[in-house]
């Protein structure tokens, strides 16, 4: 490798499409900020966590009030070429995506209905089981249940991705064999990074690659190991990672979670399956090196101090997230 | 006039876009065939007459399934162009409408979700004052309300069309005011030919005629003078309509109330605003030369034999309502 081949990381930053896998911010115009300073033009922006179907709509209604508020700046995604097209324009692209599929309830119906509401991701479970999965966090992990397979094959007709990120492992197995499409885990880490329910182990990480699927490295401290985990650290990992399930199958998830007080967080644990308070929860500092989605450019200089090349840096950035939409969305019609 | 200006009407019904302004069938497979043995191209289909949110959802989710279901007979129109195309391939094209605006709540970011969702047609009330104005039964007409209005911008803005037809005289003159788009009576006849509250005095007629709009003179029996009442005697009425309001602003609007039972119709009257039982009701008959949408071709016949020229019966039939749609949608999507 000579000189003339290491990429010179504000200008890589600069041209790459850079696509985030996962952010759950309490969404304003100055976030919206943060990622254009970033350079982040895609971002799969959670809508759901554990609402159901008519609280979702509502959040999807706002979202399309935020798409007018602040049309100089953002715009709602459907399909990769929407992201590339913010990428031209310097917006952000926001692709509407849920961390549990509440909305659906128990009809495999709601699918298409948000799915032609715009929302392009779906995983499976949050954090408890629910009616289509076991969660990561479960004892005992049902495997991917009789109204599983009817959501998974009605996301596969309507072009909706999977999400794996806080799915059981078995769930997750039994998902990567039923879909027809690739799936993704859109913020998680190998095991061997880090030991915890939220990471995956090799034969999860190695299935959904072998399916055409992509892996969102996380910078959560939950899962990256806690804010002193350095970014040579995480680089390495990335590095290693891509060595072992290919470079195409190797992205970004910051589970970036700007501006929500503490109550938040709690939500997110306990939502309503538990009595608040019962496990009191904190948001966890964030590592010096990446606060915020403004902190995008420093990932790139680790990433190419890490040694990757220009083409495996660009697809870590953004092109592999472009690439598995390219394969999965149907542009929000079923077919 | 001489003998070869005289339409021949089997051939102008066959040739012609035919569009039904309103039909509340109890929807099946063999009610699509009845409607392509009509010759009809497009209807307007009821959604919601008094359900919330959260069921009309399901029932748009329904839609789909029954898109895919019958697809070689039916599609899911979005556009007047929608409609053209089923006419081409000799299919049903169904628009989603509404005959409430009970699925938006208190809110008026759902016209957006449910314009998104592919419902193209909102009545601002059915039969009772609700928030957005007074119905045509009620003794005070608030006239349109300041959700209203709100209502009937945001319409304006998705391009879904604003129908009349059981709303008050108030409120549907205030609505044509604030609507900076055409909008609609789907099916409603004028006070001149039967003196009923569901009919519509002349200066309402004029007002929606004057603002672009188009009446859909409607076969329901009981704003039809009952089953008595003769094919010329409603196509006398059609012909006076289109010489006092303009013939680009007549139209059809069947209200066809295929396969429902007797509680159907105490629903649709009584809802849950009052309890059921307190005013009994039964379908009532409709008369012998139109018994459903299969005798639309009687409808052409006796419009030719009220002497209208074949480019007015052209338009009563289906062209007006295209000519509207065109006008008024944006293809679903906020501009």
């Amino acid at each position: 490798m000579t000189a003339h081949d290491i990429p010179e990381p504000a200008r890589l930053h600069t041209d790459a499409v850079v696509v985030d896998g996962l952010q759950i911010n309490n969404w304003s115009r100055e976030v919206f900020e943060e990622l254009r300073t970033g350079g982040v033009s895609g971002v799969n922006a959670t809508a759901a966590v554990w609402e159901g179907t008519d609280q979702t709509l509502r959040t999807v209604a706002e979202w399309y009030q935020m798409a007018q508020r602040h049309n100089d700046l953002m715009l709602l995604a459907e399909t990769a070429d929407d992201i590339r097209k913010a990428k031209d324009e310097g917006r952000v692209a926001v692709m509407l995506g849920f961390q549990n599929t509440s909305p659906f309830g128990d009809d495999y119906r709601l699918v298409e209905v948000f799915s032609r509401l715009g929302v392009r991701i779906a995983q499976l479970t949050y954090n408890i089981q629910n009616a289509v999965g076991g969660s990561c966090y479960e004892p005992e992990d049902s495997g991917l249940t009789r109204f599983g397979r009817n959501i998974v094959a009605e996301m596969n007709r309507v072009g909706m991705l999977i999400d794996l990120s806080h799915v059981g492992n078995r769930t997750s197995l039994d998902a990567v064999e039923a879909s027809v499409a690739p799936v993704a885990i859109t913020h998680s880490n190998p095991t061997w990074f880090v030991d915890n329910p939220r990471n995956k182990p090799a034969e999860v990480l190695r299935a959904v690659a072998e399916g055409g699927g992509v892996v969102g490295c996380c910078l959560y401290p939950l899962v990256l190991g806690g804010a002193g985990t350095g970014l040579d650290e995480f680089c390495a990992m990335v590095r290693r990672l891509v060595d072992e399930i290919g470079p195409e199958h190797v992205a970004l998830g910051s589970d970036c979670t700007r501006n929500w007080d503490d109550g938040y967080v709690e939500w997110l644990r306990s939502g309503h399956w538990r009595p608040r308070g019962e496990v009191p929860a904190t948001w966890p500092e964030w590592p010096h090196w990446f606060r915020g989605p403004e902190d995008f450019p420093r990932v790139t200089d680790g990433l190419v101090a890490a040694g990757l090349d220009e083409h495996t840096v660009r697809g870590v950035l953004g092109e592999n997230w472009l690439g598995l939409f390219d394969d999965v969305f149907l542009g929000g019609r079923a077919a």
